[in-house]
């Protein structure tokens, strides 16, 4: 076709993009509903189908500048609107045994990842780097679970919310430590500014952000924009998520705190919007985990035991450290927040991206970690599932979306 | 900071990424607010503070890969969600007049275009590009205002739309037929291909588009998927979209037939999610527009005559070309008619960029052709107010978002 060559010249990616915009939200969605009729979680679907669409295996979708943009926006969202329903007094009330459970749950994975590498034989500053990638919890998709069952209300649930958020500043600190050991120098001067920016900023938000709002919010609806809440609401979410990115914690924590400070101050018209745009978006984060996980990179035997055996400990630690934090709430709490902190997702990658990127983790030990990140994603939905059935309202068991309010 | 230094080291652009989001959000919201509130279209606003912030004036904000692909999906939202309220039997009734209106439009537009670019002593071929690039209307603007004031429903406003759709076709025509001049043979064969396709298409899709969607709908509803209806939406959406491309035609067509077929079949529900999308990326669209305008390209003396020359001419050959088409529904619905269809919007941005491309444009008409695509965006939203003057519900002169239902 003449014209249609004419405008590729142009923007030659105009149709590929569109292309694999819909080939991702399409499979996504047949996926999710495939799982649902077998009575398995939606989302485990759509993580499955991106690693069956992506280079692994039919090596149909690779993930593009954009599909990956996509997918930073969709969790963004995703933890914006999950913040929404979240209550930051609710959240500072847990806040001490948060503390713990993120403090556990950060030192056991550490610990034993770091051990296990030893044991494996890897030279030592790999097995650091691979103790700090198993460190930080992804709460995105246990978030994405328990808003679409309506359990985010419960105190296990609350806890999990808050020792994600202090996990993820305990895993920058864990991050940054291990990367200046792997440059061969500790600054500690650097690193506690490191330490107090990202307190300094989580703590302000949290404890402030709502009555700020309350101040803010109640304006916006005197503006004569046509939904201005919804204007304001979503230049906050992006200020405080660029605000988090250079107070060094990731950029889903600010979009959490965004949606919590502004969880009392926002009408019902503003989570209707927010909900269109997390539907839209969510697939492109979900298929992404999948996308990036890379069969090849572990395939060798020896890789493969590995692999096996850091999960196992991936998701025992997590379970038995955060559960220890919390098992003063009974063990049925204990093993809900435990069970809720064990995917790692995106963040695990992130880690191992950088060990790469320094030079000190080898490829087959890059991959062993995305399998650890991409496998833990997977086996949380399930026993989270398991975990609060009994909290679970009958005819609420198939949901797999956001479906609140 | 050492873990931020980090973590833009595995995605530099991340934090760039998402400040330039935050910025074309925001700017574009208070531009908006702040035409509002001098009893302008807030779509203006959010135009010139894109010529503000770009490269032209403050050079905060370069039009990214990112930046387009986010207006991309921003102007297809703002078509479906345009289409969603357009019934299709009510476009087609309308069709006759509305195929007078859109020849019109496109004959005295080019004729003019390419005489007074031989009278300013251009080549020939240069001329007849600058002909084509004063085709094609980009009816986004149009619709975004019409719906803004709930003018659709109007019989100027259906046969806007359905001219504006036949407009595309026939630009589509034109240029196929002006490349192949650039090139220096025409392929007839090629040419009736090309015609045939698109014209297939969206004819196919117009008119049994409803009745298919119809058929498809119900059976949505039936599905495990949460929000599946908007899933499905949103899947024909991306996927009328991607054929559009491939038939020749834009994706925005694409978008906007998407919508109109499902408009008898989708609730109320898909219509909010949807709002939160566009309210989200219609901004990018908008402030795109303002980032692709460069003063720097046409600021000598003689362009700058030359570009007032055309743009008097771009807008005079619509509306009397138009206006024309319509003369028998009375003088007023013709003027209506003749305004909806003066914007041209990004497709005469990519008319100039092909023959730019071609080596048949130079950079300083280039940036004339630039210049009335912006010039004729800017002027319509106020001369549509104004021709709607009658027709607008006090209250309601406001609004300048999609607001419907």
């Amino acid at each position: 076709m003449d014209y249609t060559a004419l405008l590729l010249a142009v923007r030659p990616d105009a149709a590929k993009d569109l292309l694999a915009i819909l080939i991702v939200f399409a499979s996504a969605k047949l996926a999710a509903e495939l799982f649902e009729r077998m009575n398995q979680a939606g989302i485990v679907g759509e993580i499955l189908v991106g690693i069956l669409i992506g280079p692994s295996i039919l090596n149909w979708i690779a993930p593009t500048q954009l599909l990956t943009t996509l997918a930073e926006l969709g969790v963004m969202f995703l933890l914006f609107r999950v913040g929404l329903e979240v209550k930051s007094s609710d959240l500072l009330k847990v806040g001490g045994t948060a503390l713990v459970v993120a403090v556990a749950g950060v030192a056991l994975p550490f610990v034993l990842g770091w051990g296990i590498l030893l044991l494996w034989g890897e030279p030592q500053i790999e097995a650091i780097f691979v103790g700090a990638a198993m460190v930080a919890t992804s709460v995105g998709i246990t978030a994405q679970v328990l808003a679409a069952k309506g359990l985010l209300h419960l105190g296990a649930s609350r806890i999990i919310m808050a020792a994600a958020v202090i996990d993820d500043v305990l895993g920058l600190l864990v991050l940054a430590l291990v990367s200046s050991l792997a440059k061969g120098k500790i600054n500690l001067v650097e690193l506690s500014m490191t330490a107090a920016v990202a307190i300094g900023f989580t703590v302000v938000v949290a404890k402030w952000g709502t009555k700020a709002m309350e101040k803010v919010m109640p304006r916006a609806s005197q503006l004569r924009l046509t939904e201005a809440q919804f204007a304001v609401a979503i230049s906050i979410l992006f200020g405080l998520s660029v605000l988090a990115i250079y107070a060094g914690v990731a950029a889903i924590v600010g979009a959490f705190l965004a949606g919590m400070a502004l969880s009392e101050s926002v009408g019902r018209r503003v989570l209707d919007l927010t909900n269109g745009v997390t539907e839209l978006l969510v697939p492109f984060f979900l298929v992404g985990i999948g996308l990036h996980f890379d069969l090849a990179a572990f395939a060798t035997r020896g890789t493969m035991l590995l692999a096996a055996v850091i999960l196992v400990a991936a998701i025992l630690t997590k379970v038995l450290g955060c559960g220890f934090g919390a098992y003063r709430l009974g063990r049925k709490d204990a093993i809900r927040v435990g069970v809720g902190m064990i995917p790692r997702g995106e963040v695990g990658m992130v880690v191992a991206q950088i060990g790469l990127s320094l030079g000190v983790i080898a490829q087959g030990i890059y991959g062993v970690v995305v399998f650890m990140s991409v496998a833990t994603t997977l086996v949380a939905p399930p026993l989270l599932t398991w975990a609060y059935r009994e909290m679970i309202r009958p005819g609420e068991e198939d949901a797999d979306q956001i479906r609140l309010g």
